[in-house]
């Protein structure tokens, strides 16, 4: 592999994924906007294999755990409830000079080292004051650091004014808590069981960047798990085992895994426990993938206060009556993508030639298989084609007759399309084609009349 | 059938979706809020249903439409070159006494009957004085009618303010525009081609109403097909064709759908032609389920004239470069489950009793399969698990133990389960189980060596 580093991988990457449409920066026409991304046709094949391997394992396989889809604006008391509107605060310092706006405490790691979400404002002013830390844009002095809630602000129906406000949801799971009881009783659940919930959330960032590591509007997966109260450490272990096997399952190298908790300063205000599940992202630093936090009944509770209704579970054998605690675990799809592709992208010399390869798993390829007829005469063409629509009905695939096929090879090698079938003029005396595997560049010569089951056999494991 | 009116079949769906798990009000312990719906766990699946029967169809099975997921909140020039900025309005009343606000074109339609869409402002407020139309809340004068913007506003970054200011998207549809070269360019696509995306939408209605059928939040299925100029009108009278089979596929009933094409006063700003695909709701009116419109040059040439970016396309044969015409066919996922569910529910006497069904079909439907064991004793426990697991591998599927058989047939009518398998005491003999079929209710006697199978031929065919 050629010696890159790590920055240089990422600035790659972002060029390969919009040259051959898996990330899109947002907006491109007008400059992007706002840290914004959009999926392209392949990553957004991607997303949804990532999103069907998600549910199919943690919902369709099992019994006892159930989708949601909430609505993204919802009653504003929500936010009050769950504590979002009085503490979903980042720290936010300005240049007293250039006025740009920072995260205190991210200047405070990119300065000093270290973790520093959830310090107290005070401490993370008193920090950037003894260490002299000033404006990375222009080295002017920066103010106290002050509370700015990250929650997108909009108002509902034709009059704007206090009733009207309301807010983007900044996390899927608050839809999951306010429905408790009505999940719970029109599906007859029973303790243990888990809501699950994918869809999108809004975070007003601050500062943004790392490509989609941190973009204002992210896809959330996740599950609300409520347990009897005492059983929550025993669901919390079994979700961190459940979760590290999810992310390998997507292709993740184990050894860039690892697990980080919460220090007491960062656990956010409804948890008594946190881990992330972090990855080591090319930039060098680990960053959080998925987060399990152990939420206690805290939520259940809140809404049960503000809302007047009870958010209670009844034992249906002993008739005992109590507040579930919650184990959640909370994945971010953008953020498995981009691991992804940081894990697979590599680089190789073949016979002199470098060659870009997205090392992808199978099940994450947007295109499973590609068929390249030799040319574009009549004949390959009548034999192709009908080979590419038996294949197309099993499998994602992509025809593609432009330029050499070593030049097509480099191409699907780039979008890490498993395998690809090149028809040939041999083809019409052998009625075989030549599969090439991405990985280890391996030919076979298979028969066309075999080549469903070849397929299978790789494919479908 | 027994005799029903029109609305009341709707107060029962509603009281229905919510004991069942389909559809909840949304924001419920805190009664509500602004016709915001969430979709519980049945009806969850129930739109994945939808979504991937969407997919499958007009993405996964044809070459020359891609994918694309972009975000829901960008670069606010978008929304200058699309027009919604300055067009997408609708005409506002207030009420002089009681102050409460309305659609006046829908004031008109309610008290004149007709189609008021994208009458002018002066001729709505002429119509509302010359006909005396009062406000329906309290009798009072309605004031003139005024533009009200539809858009949702936000603010994006730590500053309030002008140029901080974006909006949350009214169609997904922008998104593909303004990354039609990105688009056509990485993935190497030639006209005729289309570029499809499933999302959500917002548009901050002055009313809402009709269950999910006009929710401020939503779910639209979009598709841009491009064109060569010239040839769109053929393309359009194929997606009407296309349109129609996906709406029959989901299981309406062809006889409640109709074909609308809009009057001049009524076509947006981009259009040239536009049909709307209607169904005959249970309220008694015929409403809009999916658009079809020539939407021409119209985007393109906005957003080249406001980027400065070319959007066109070059025809590799004949060098001849041109913008291309784009016809859009615009689903919307809420208002397809919304009359899936009006078409499908139905009561019937049986033996004195009534029952509710839904018919919905197979593809649609939430669970497949439910498993009886006809008690809770172990050895019926330990046949039916097994057969369960079985089952639950293949498609989704419930078991269920609680209450008679009856009353658990009754549960899976309400909610469309096209077979349920009862496990009783015969089957520690015979080895067989009953599958009986949701609309015959019709008994098998089936052996669970032969179970799957004899499912397969059901489900799968």
């Amino acid at each position: 592999m050629a010696q890159n580093n790590e920055s240089e991988i990422l600035r790659k990457l972002k060029s390969l994924c919009k040259r051959r449409g898996i990330i899109f920066p947002g907006s491109e026409i007008y400059q992007g906007f706002a840290n914004q991304w959009d999926l392209g046709p392949l990553g957004t094949e991607m997303a949804r294999n990532i999103r069907t391997m998600w549910w199919d394992r943690f919902v369709q396989d099992r019994e006892a755990i159930v989708g949601l889809d909430s609505a993204i604006i919802v009653n504003p008391k929500v936010w009050q409830a769950s504590g979002h509107v009085e503490n979903f605060n980042d720290p936010l310092v300005d240049c007293k000079d250039c006025r740009e706006r920072f995260r205190g405490d991210y200047l405070l790691a990119e300065e000093l080292g270290g973790n520093f979400d959830g310090l107290p404002l005070e401490h993370i002013s008193k920090l950037i004051a003894e260490n002299n830390v000033c404006c990375p844009n222009c080295g002017g002095q920066l103010s106290q650091a002050r509370k700015f809630n990250c929650m997108f602000k909009t108002h509902v129906g034709p009059v704007e004014g206090a009733g009207s406000e309301a807010y983007l949801r900044p996390e899927t799971a608050q839809g999951i808590f306010y429905n408790f009881a009505l999940v719970q009783q029109s599906m007859r659940l029973r303790i243990p069981f888990g809501i699950a919930q994918v869809g999108k959330a809004f975070r007003n960032e601050i500062t943004t960047g790392n490509f989609v590591f941190r973009p204002r509007e992210f896809e959330q997966m996740e599950i609300e798990y409520f347990c009897r109260p005492g059983t929550d450490r025993e669901h919390f272990e079994r979700w961190q085992e459940e979760a590290w096997e999810y992310y390998i399952s997507l292709g993740l190298s184990a050894e860039k895994l690892r697990w980080r908790q919460h220090g007491k300063e960062e656990l956010s205000h409804y948890s008594n426990r946190t881990v992330d599940l972090e990855y080591l992202f090319p930039w060098g630093k680990w960053g959080e993938l998925e987060g399990i936090a152990s939420r206690t009944d805290y939520d259940l509770k809140q809404h049960a206060a503000l809302s007047g209704q009870k958010l209670e579970y009844e034992d249906p054998q002993t008739r005992e009556r109590y507040v579930p605690y919650v184990v959640e675990p909370s994945f971010g799809l953008n953020r498995a993508l981009l691991a992804i592709l940081c894990d697979a992208y590599r680089e190789e010399e073949v016979r002199g030639e470098k060659r870009v390869v997205l090392g992808l798993k199978t099940e994450v390829a947007a295109c499973k298989v590609a068929v390249f007829p030799l040319s574009k005469k009549d004949k390959l063409v009548a034999v192709s084609k009908p080979l590419f629509d038996d294949i197309r009905k099993r499998w994602p695939a992509i025809p593609d007759t432009i330029g050499s096929i070593g030049k097509r090879y480099r191409r699907h090698d780039e979008i890490g399309t498993p395998y690809c079938i090149t028809v040939d003029f041999e083809t019409l005396d052998d009625n075989a084609a030549t599969v090439r595997n991405r990985d280890s560049m391996q030919q076979d010569r298979v028969s066309l009349d075999r080549m469903v089951g070849y397929l299978e056999d790789k494919l479908d494991r």
